[in-house]
């Protein structure tokens, strides 16, 4: 093997290693049946799952594979950029700029042609600039709903959360997937009911 | 929406909350950076990762698509048969009817085109019948001897582990890609002589 295939393999083995971390990024949402906050691993697994078997309610055509892609790639800045709250507003002026140094540095990690490519997935995810792009978004809002409705509000009720700013997070969801903005209101509506969500 | 349709909906509704419980299946392996086992939920997703980086390594061409649905759902009968220990012969003698079970039953949650598809690709994952399965049965065997290894053979040492033992589970690996097979006798090599693995 030449040197520059030695390297890209080094390179490709050391960036699979440093993914480990996204195991230790603690998202706000509970896993539903243990007493724990979800990581960022779990999540991104759990999106391709919803991608798998969902992806025929997309609002525009989709490729699979490059949902995919996305979905598994899209929280990876947060290994050195930290998980930031959707409700968390001061932590969300900062949020881009940390996670851009953050892209910087992990992506580089990569043999250039796979960096470029995955860092532009990460691009167009944060942009909604594809069509893969903005149902993967559906799908990153509707999964964490899902979660904290079933897990009896809990992370709404720790944060005070009202309906209208859950309302607000979950429009997003429309844009990527009718059907799942559908799912995103009947939720919200029942949650309220019950009390899950603060309804002002 | 017919009524039809609306049980399409909430069955994959149902399937995917089922598929939680995978955040709660414990492998023997470690995360890297906390003192914890790795869960299925985190094994799938970093599988994928290791499917998006490294499959021009695989010795057949492969479909990426279906190397990523199958390593997301490769481990989905745990939720009821639960992790066997690759180097537990009891636990494995059983294993093979414990997990057809756990399929009849989750494969059904789904509406039955996907639960079709699904459980075929599971299926073939076991018997290792197409390129995309022996590619990621290459992957399901190099992420955990990669874990081992760098979280300094803790798992190894803990079950007395043999080098001969990984030795014989590491053959798989180059059966998918001779490039990874190559990296696990490398790893394997390094683990004896640093005697994170008994080499008798």
């Amino acid at each position: 093997m030449t040197e520059q295939l030695q390297k890209r393999f080094s390179d490709q083995i050391a960036f699979l290693l440093e993914m480990d971390k996204m195991k230790n990024v603690y998202r706000r949402s509970y896993v539903l049946h243990e007493d724990r906050h979800e990581n960022d691993a779990e999540h991104a697994w759990h999106l391709a799952m919803l991608a798998l078997i969902l992806h025929e309610y997309a609002n525009e055509p989709v490729d699979l594979q490059k949902v995919l892609a996305t979905v598994l790639i899209h929280d990876v800045v947060e290994i050195d950029a930290g998980d930031t709250y959707a409700y968390d507003d001061a932590g969300n002026q900062t949020k881009a700029e940390r996670e851009q140094k953050a892209a910087d540095r992990l992506f580089r990690i990569l043999p250039p042609d796979q960096g470029t490519y995955y860092r532009k997935l990460w691009e167009e995810f944060e942009a909604g600039s594809t069509p893969e792009a903005r149902f993967a978004a559906s799908l990153d809002r509707i999964q964490p709903l899902m979660l904290n409705y079933y897990k009896n509000g809990l992370s709404w009720k720790e944060h005070g959360t009202r309906r209208s700013q859950v309302e607000e997070r979950m429009q997003a969801v429309a844009v990527g997937s009718d059907r799942l903005g559908e799912l995103a209101a009947e939720i919200i509506q029942r949650a309220a009911q019950e009390g899950l969500l603060k309804d002002e």
